[in-house]
Formats: structure tokens, C-alpha cells, sequence
């Protein structure tokens, strides 16, 4: 099937003189996950995973993927005539690297303009441009042949309560107007899809597990243009939208109205966030600041109606994954359960909580070794029964109205090893000891970090992600500015300084490929300390209440003060959930969170 | 005196149509600290601070320098009718802002382009001809007035032999080339006099307690060309620089030579290190390549010759201090000691070691209150008894030819409070934790400092410095790029990677103003502990070796670990220095090292 719609593609390309066609994965707004109308490199390759981009000449066709991906790329484009370009192999070029030393002067690359960004697209236009190759970005080719395409997704636009967003649209869009005038810009163009969500208050369901709205938004001193279908909206919300100055425009005609802004004006954008062609729309004339989204900041400093909800929400998730593991613990080995039943049944928990709204990702359910893989998420074909002994990893996580969690638990099924306890307690030390730093404001996650690594840096350990993101309310669970993490890409945006109000994970691991896996997270939110003349001193609260699985946990390992911080943090996570448990799950729960 | 000093500069510059003039402190290499001769700004306004800028006009003379220098400036340019501008202190225009608001269209600025660094004149330049104002920055408007003005200096030219620097200085220019070579440069133009002393394995006398030669180089492939007063150079010496290829210029030369640089070549020079007026020589068709320069990382990357010997001269440096010791808390209350008489006692006991050379900067030794100033360096004026009460604090140095120590300690002279010795127990966890680090390759001092500033952060406490510094070879005390810092300064370069055989201080402190400073710094050298799939780790070695003052832990303060850290250092130190001792002080020294 790929091989046919290659096939088709060369067909195309022939015709319209393009020798090189460049697929990456992005929708038209720089999106983490994308709608499924959006997934052209699935097509023309058969490979689904999350990262990667594709190249398909008359004599090639070319599929670049990162090593999480490596194993199940080989799999997936087997028999498609798609050759695996292994990133970061030694010997492997990048794709950029690969097209220019491929495109010869005089040859075309084409690309859909709108699935690349801005500062990406023109790093590499350049380069090609330099050796005489030309560029044409104006046209979805793949959208010429993908006969059976998804509509683009048009799910209804409901409104975030001023009672959950703690912020009223009008009151947000007056900031951003503030903050605009302060950089000396006439309008603001806004294309990522959670911040146009935040900055309006609305939400909807265009992509999968992440509640946002198919939409780009241009902001001027008088005028606030959205461009989406509208037929998305329900009538009362287009009143309310309306209330407020927010016109709805087509949601394509973003790409003509930004041609009419006036020579002169002071347009601001993040490149690295605006798509090729939108960008490239803007007439010569027009000043582009290019600087990180002034929505970012905001959206990322929960405000303290958030922060109260999110401390809500995560206690009706405690409940739903506290009862979970209770059901595992008493049952492995009792009952039949598999990786995709144990997901299907912690589902049915938090879907008995008030305000639940769905998945805030697919649930990474993980039994022994499965969990030792990043990313892992179970299939029917991949799916295995959880036995009595191991560990079991759950990272999971839910919407509410009042906000959005992302915890993982590590539960011991059974008997495990002291090597897999030493582990264990590790990362548990990290985490605890991460949550407890107090800091003075001006630290970023870069200075952090090293708490929560220091437990297996010292055996000469680590984990190969990084420790904790930043989480959006009822939108992405990965959300930036703020993050932990010990090295800085490089030319990247300087790290986040941490704010009061900000969320982030805490979420350090430990994996033993072919064996098993560990990773205990809790969301942390960063709230005011003393104020003395060295500054301002801030700390972490935890949000997440699950219980830690003493079973695997050794005491010895742990010092004083760690395990003061454990005990500390069950003993409020019985006094906040046993409310909701009945007697059996209350007095086991009690055991659960004992003192060590 | 500095009255009519501004007034014969203020007829000068009424002669040459300059409207103000600039005096910075900086000699012609971006020194920290400078010889005589370079001393125009103390000249015209009588200030003597390390760090400071003067402005003089025909109506005002303004003086600029930070909050470690308010109270001196104010005294020392008192009836001088010189303002003192204090920096950082709100509504307080920077020199720069107070040049752009003041100078007017048409008006002329002028400074010796020779006393300020290429990067900085360039952004102040850029504001000011934006304005329409001139600036001339051809000529020493100083030296046109001062007329007993010290001569340059020119102490005797010295070299240091392989045995201690390791590597010889052709194999040093050989790997500089290739550097170059990598970086696609034609020429390297030097003018940092450490950079040019660790290259050619020379040493002077130019710069008080730093051992550095007056001299600028220019490098390529053909030649070194080292534009130095070849007065200083003994015979043996030029020999031995001319055989290794390095011709000796007069020391102006190198601002004509540049001249000479072909259209199109390529030359690395580092616009924060090289001076104004001589990167402006560089003809127009040059392409300057402004990066770090290249001598600085292999510099600060120790060789196992120089850690080798670094680790003989903490010896000899550490039976030193600890005869001091020693000497200080016997005699406490018993002998007239005062701040300048115990600095000197402590020379004689440094002079007394094999191979010392001298200060490695003019030592502080500060008591009871004059701890907490930050730069207090004892003068007659100033100058207290020592008691047997309270801390004093002790950050001395000495150059060996075996390398360069930084060392403080803080002795109890007497009875201390409570809140003493906790800050003084918060300051050594924390250099012990910092010094026990343990961490993947790739980590800067941004991700660590945290380590040594938690105990005084978790009190809501901090310290307002940085926490290390790198130490140079017989060279400056202070070096870069490796450093121990929480916060980059805003357009700094990406913090240094520590890498192995850099020495970097592990200095944390504590300051009550108008009470007493607590200083714990001992010198750590980076090295190498496993490597496995995760990478390289890394970890530190202390190389001072003096004990801290148990008079002064709370060891219940301390956690288990914290306390086997110290127990550890303190057995090292007892079996390292001991051997050096008479029999009382060595019965002494077991008591001092006991174990906690």
C-alpha cells in the first residue's frame, strides 16, 4: 500500500519538477501530537511513531527517526521500499546534512511550508539556497494523492468556567496587550494551539487527549482575529466570544490577512513555534520580533484558582490511582490481568470521579521489561499478563475540570531483587529530595536537577530522559517553559527561571534493558518561601497523593532526612485520600503509607 | 592634587575639542588587576578600588564603581569635586547611560582605546555615533598630564622549566595551531598575559602577585611573533624562544603590525580579552573570527605534570597554614598579634617552604567585623588586635613553583555563639557536599553550586559571591572558564564543561554585617571516576590540605555522611602534613583532625 502511494508521489513529483520531497511530522502549528488529518509521514511511510521525517526522491525514499523509534521504524516500513536513516548513529547524516549533499544546483526541494517552522525551514532554505538549489513550500503533495484523507478534525468549542481558568478572556487579553506594548509591537501572532486555548479560555478536542481548538489568532491594540471553522463553535460561545472583540475568520484565511498588515508595523512571533509559509506571508515591510510566545510565561504560572483546583484534581486522581493500586497489590497473581486490562480498569476508576474529562495521554502501563523501554504503550500485540512478581510501571494521567495530572507509580507485583530495591529507593531518593530543595528566585530547572540524579550518579547510574515538564491545565502535559534537566540544548532559549505558581513534574527513572523498569513522578508546584535581603526564597508543594510502594523501598539506603520527607508526604497522602476509600481500602492504605 | 589634576585635563581636553573623556581601569590587556603605570583612573580621581570608571567634563568629573567600594570611593575622592556615582543603586545612570543622555549631536567623547576591551567600546561606540556624537580614541589624554608617571614595567623574563609546566612550549604552540587550523584561521592574535605566559612557558613580574609578562603575540602558521620589552628577556632565554620559532618585537609594534594582516585572512581574536584600538587596526578585509580565545581551555585543563605538582605545592602550602593555625589559636589572648602582624607571620611561615615564590595575591586577613566585608585587605589605618574571642578569617595564597594556592579558613579565636558555629558548620557541609560531588561529563559549576549553598539556603541564608573560581599555574589566582556559579550573567557565554584536570576553589561563606564572615575554601581538582554506557563521571579531589577549625562544627548539625566527609579530609590532612611538623605541633594536629 506505502509502496503505491510512493508510487503515486514520484508521479506527482515528476510533474511538478520536484526532485527531493520533504515530509516531516508537524501539523500547521508546531504541535507536540498531531490530528490524524495531519499524519502525512505515516502515510507515505507506514511508521506511526511521534517523531520523524520523511524524504522520497525517484530513486529514494528515506525515513529519519531518533533511537526510541529505531526497533519498531525497522518493523513498520519493512517491504516499503523506505530506507531507516538511524539518527545520531555514527556515520548517519541528518536529514538536513543528507539534502544537501544529495540536491544538486539547479534541482527542487519541495515541502509543505505549513508543517515545518519558521526557524527551522529557514536554517535549512538557506543552506540549500547557498549550493543554487531552489525550494518550493507552497504545496501539500501528499494531500494531492492521500485519496481517503481525514477530514480536518471540527470537534465542538465548550468554555473553561472562570471558576476553573481562575481568569476571565478579557482580563488575560488585556495582559497580552500589555506585555505587547511594552515590546513595542502592533499585533502579536499566535499559532500554538494550548495557548490560543488559555489566552481564550476555550477548549475542544482536536487532538487526541489534548483539549485544544484547530485555530490561529492575530491580536492588535483594537482587534482579536481567530481563525477556525466555525462551525466548531456553539452559538452562546460565539456570543461570548463576540462579548469580548474576538471575531471568528475562516480558519485558512490567516495566510492572506497577514499579507494586509501594514509596512512599518512590529509583528510578534516565535519562529520556532510559527509554521514556513505563515511566516513567509508576512509582507517585507513588516518588523518581525521573533521572541518566545508572550503567552508562554502566563499559561506556565498557574494562577492561585488554578493552583487550588489543580490541588482538587489531583486528589480525585489520587483516589482513582491509589484505589488502583490497591486492586493490583491485592489481586497479582489472583486474577487475570494484562497491561491493557490493568490500563482499561485504573480508566474505569478515575472516570468515577466528578469533573473527569479523559486521558491526558495514553496511559504507559508497563509489565517487567516493557517497562525498561521509553515510550512503551501497550497493543494487543505487545500486551503481556501481569504475574505476582516484578515491578510494574504506570504512567498515567487524567483531565478534570479542575486541572490535569501526570503520575507514575511503580508497584512491586511480587518478590523483587535487592539490586531492583536499590533502584528503587534511589529514584524515590531523588524524587523526595527534589521536592524538598528551597531556592532563591532566579534558579532554573539546570540547578535543580542534580538532586534528584545525585542518589544513582553516586553508584554511577542515570536515567536517560529528563527529570521533569512543565504541565498545562486541562491542555498539553507537556507544556513549557519550566523543566528540569542538567544540559541545555545547544542554542537553545536560556532555561526558565523558576515562578511562583509554575507546575512541573519530578519524575526521575532508573531502566535495565531486557529486564525492568523504574520511575516514581509527582507533580510539584513552586510556591513562596521567607523574603529576606539575599531575595526571595521559594519550594515545591506536591500535588500528586499515591502512596510510594514500601515494598520495594529499603530504609537503610535512605537517609535521615529522606526518610523524614517519605513519611511526611504518606502520612498527608492517608489524611487526603483515606476520606474517599472504604474500610478495607482505608485500613490497607493505612499500612501502605506507614512510617519507616 | 587630583584638583588640579582635572583641571590640567580639563585644558587638554578644551585644546583637542573633547567634551568628555573616559578613564577606565583596564590596562591594555583586560587585566583583573594592573601594573603602575596602567593606574590613570586612581591618578585623576584618587580612588584606589580594583574596579571603577571616571568620566571628566569642563562642569563635572564623575566617578563610577560598586556597592564593595562605596564607602572607600566616598572617602578617597572627598574635596576632590568628584561625584561619586554609585552602580546598581535605583535611578543611578550607568557610565554608558550617563554618556548617551548627556553628550549631545556634534559633541566629541574620547578614551584611550588601549584601556578598553574591543566588545565593550564597540556597543558604547555604536549608542553614542547613533546620537551623532564623535569619539576620539587615539590618544592617552592621561599620560599627556602625568608627569611622574611610573614606566611600564619590565621585570627580568624567566622560564619555567618542564618539569613543572609539563608540556613544552613547542608542543603547546603545536596544538594551538591545530586549533586554528580547525577553526578555519589564518592568525591568532593574543593579548591575555596569562594566555601568552601558559603558551611560552614564561613568567615575569609585571603585575603585582601575578607573575605575567608585559606582551602581546600574533600567531600563524610561519610564525610566533611575541611583541614584548626585549630588555626583560635574558640571553639563555630569547635563545630558547627563538629556537621554538617566537621573534621578539617592540611591545607598540604589534598596533602597526596588525596593519599588515592580508585582505581575507582570517584571524581568532577574543573581543572581550583584546583591546579597542587594536582590533580597529585590523584592516577592513580581515575577518575577524570574535571567539574565546584558544589557549584558555587548555590553560585552565591542567596536565597530570602540573596536577602532580599542584598537589606538592597544597603540601607545602597546607604545613604553612597549618603552622599557622597552630600558631594562632596557642598564642590567642597571650602574644600582640593584630591583622598585618599575623599576615606577616604566615609569609615567614610561606617563605620558609621550598620553592615558594611569593603572594599569590596580597592576603586577607580580616577579624570579628572586617569579615564581612567582602575585598577588606587589612591597612595600617584599619588594621585591629586579634583577641581570644570571635572568628578570624584567613584567604591567603602563594605561588610555588609547583603550582598556585587560594585557601581561607576561619579560626574561633575564643568562646562563639551558637549562631556562629551553626553558620559556620552550614559553610563547611556545604563546601564538603560540593567537594563530594559526583556527576556525568557534561555538567557545568551552574549544576553543582546548588550543592554547597543548600545548608545556608534551607535556612533561608545565602552568600553573596560566587562559590569557585578556576586557579591558574603560577599565574593569576583567578582563571577562567570553569567556575562554580548558581546564576550566568545575562549574554555570557554558555557556562564551561568541567573537564578533567580542571582546579577549581570550592569557596562558600557566610556574612553578618558589622558581626563576622565564615570562609571555608579549599582548591578541588576535577577528575575521573567510571565510565560506563551512560558516559563519563567525573568527581573531585580536595588538594588544600589544612584542617577546619573543630572549635567551631556542631556535629549533630552534620548528617552521617556529612560527617564521614570531614572525618575523612581531616585523617588526609593528618597523614600528609603531619610529617612536616615538630612533635608539639603534630600532637597538636592529631587533635585537630580527630574524628568527629
Amino acid at each position: 500500500m506505502v509502496t503505491e502511494r510512493i508510487a503515486k508521489l514520484r508521479a506527482v513529483l515528476k510533474e511538478k519538477g520536484v526532485d527531493a520531497y520533504l515530509v516531516p511530522t508537524d501539523d500547521y502549528h508546531c504541535s507536540e501530537y498531531v490530528g490524524e488529518f495531519f499524519k502525512c509521514r505515516k502515510y507515505i511511510t507506514g511508521f506511526t511513531g511521534s517523531a520523524g521525517t520523511a524524504v522520497v526522491m525517484q530513486d529514494m525514499a528515506g525515513l529519519w527517526t531518533d533511537g526510541r523509534y529505531f526497533i519498531q521504524a525497522e518493523r513498520q516500513i519493512q517491504g516499503n521500499g523506505v530506507q531507516l536513516f538511524k539518527m545520531g548513529e555514527p556515520g548517519v547524516p541528518t536529514v538536513e546534512e543528507f539534502l544537501e549533499r544529495t540536491l544538486k544546483s539547479g534541482q527542487c526541494l519541495g515541502f509543505d511550508g505549513k508543517t515545518m517552522a519558521a526557524a527551522e525551514a529557514e536554517k535549512l532554505i538557506g543552506k540549500l539556497e547557498a549550493k543554487g538549489v531552489k525550494v518550493s513550500c507552497g504545496e501539500d503533495l501528499i494531500g494531492e494523492i492521500w485519496e481517503d484523507r481525514p477530514a480536518l478534525s471540527c470537534e465542538p468549542v465548550w468554555e473553561l468556567d472562570i471558576q476553573w481558568s481562575g481568569k476571565a478572556r478579557a482580563a488575560k487579553c488585556e495582559e497580552i496587550r500589555e506585555a505587547m506594548k511594552k515590546e513595542g509591537a502592533d499585533a502579536f501572532l499566535l499559532t500554538s494551539l494550548e495557548d490560543i486555548a488559555w489566552l481564550l479560555n476555550i477548549r475542544g478536542n482536536d487532538i487526541h487527549t489534548c483539549p485544544v481548538v484547530l485555530s490561529y489568532l492575530l491580536m492588535t491594540e483594537e482587534k482579536i482575529l481567530l481563525f477556525a471553522n466555525e462551525k466548531a463553535f456553539p452559538e452562546d460561545v460565539k456570543e461570548h466570544l463576540a462579548a469580548d472583540g474576538v471575531t471568528i475568520l475562516p480558519y485558512e484565511a490567516v495566510y492572506e490577512k497577514v499579507k494586509e498588515i501594514a509596512d512599518g508595523r512590529k509583528v510578534i512571533l516565535d519562529k520556532e513555534k510559527v509554521n514556513y509559509l505563515l511566516a513567509k506571508n508576512m509582507p517585507e515591510g513588516v518588523c518581525v520580533l521573533d521572541r518566545q510566545n508572550l503567552t508562554l510565561l502566563p499559561k506556565s504560572i498557574k494562577n492561585p484558582v488554578e493552583v487550588e483546583n489543580m490541588k482538587t484534581a489531583h486528589i480525585r486522581d489520587g483516589v482513582a490511582v491509589t484505589k488502583f493500586m490497591y486492586w493490583l497489590k491485592k489481586n497479582a497473581g489472583k486474577i487475570p490481568m494484562t497491561e491493557i486490562s490493568a490500563a482499561e480498569y485504573l480508566y474505569g476508576l478515575r472516570s468515577q470521579q466528578e469533573h473527569f474529562l479523559g486521558n491526558s495521554f495514553d496511559p504507559i502501563i508497563s509489565y517487567g521489561e516493557h517497562a525498561a523501554m521509553n515510550h512503551y504503550s501497550a497493543t494487543p500485540e505487545t500486551d503481556v499478563p501481569i504475574e505476582a512478581k516484578g515491578f510494574l510501571l504506570a504512567d498515567t494521567g487524567g483531565h478534570y475540570l479542575e486541572g490535569t495530572t501526570d503520575i507514575t507509580r511503580t508497584f512491586a507485583m511480587g518478590e523483587t531483587t535487592e539490586d531492583q530495591k536499590m533502584h528503587f529507593t534511589a529514584v524515590l531518593r531523588g524524587m523526595l529530595n527534589l521536592g524538598a530543595a528551597k531556592f532563591l528566585y532566579g534558579c532554573t530547572g539546570l540547578n535543580l536537577d542534580y538532586l534528584a540524579r545525585q542518589p544513582l550518579w553516586e553508584m554511577e547510574e542515570n536515567f536517560n530522559h529528563g527529570t521533569g515538564h512543565g504541565v498545562g491545565y486541562v491542555l498539553s502535559v507537556h507544556e513549557g517553559p519550566n523543566s528540569f534537566r542538567w544540559k541545555q540544548a545547544p542554542g537553545a532559549r536560556p532555561a526558565a527561571v523558576l515562578e511562583e505558581g509554575m507546575i512541573t513534574s519530578d519524575e526521575p527513572g532508573y531502566y535495565v534493558e531486557g529486564e525492568y523498569g523504574i520511575r516514581h513522578e509527582n507533580m510539584i508546584v513552586c510556591k513562596k518561601a521567607g523574603k529576606n535581603a539575599f531575595g526571595q526564597f521559594l519550594c515545591f508543594e506536591h500535588l500528586t497523593m499515591v502512596p510510594f510502594d514500601l515494598d520495594a523501598v529499603l530504609p537503610e539506603q535512605m537517609s535521615e532526612k529522606e526518610r523524614e520527607l517519605l513519611n511526611g508526604y504518606h502520612a498527608e497522602v492517608y489524611e487526603k485520600i483515606s476520606p474517599y476509600l472504604d474500610a478495607e481500602e482505608k485500613e490497607w492504605l493505612k499500612e501502605a503509607t506507614r512510617a519507616i
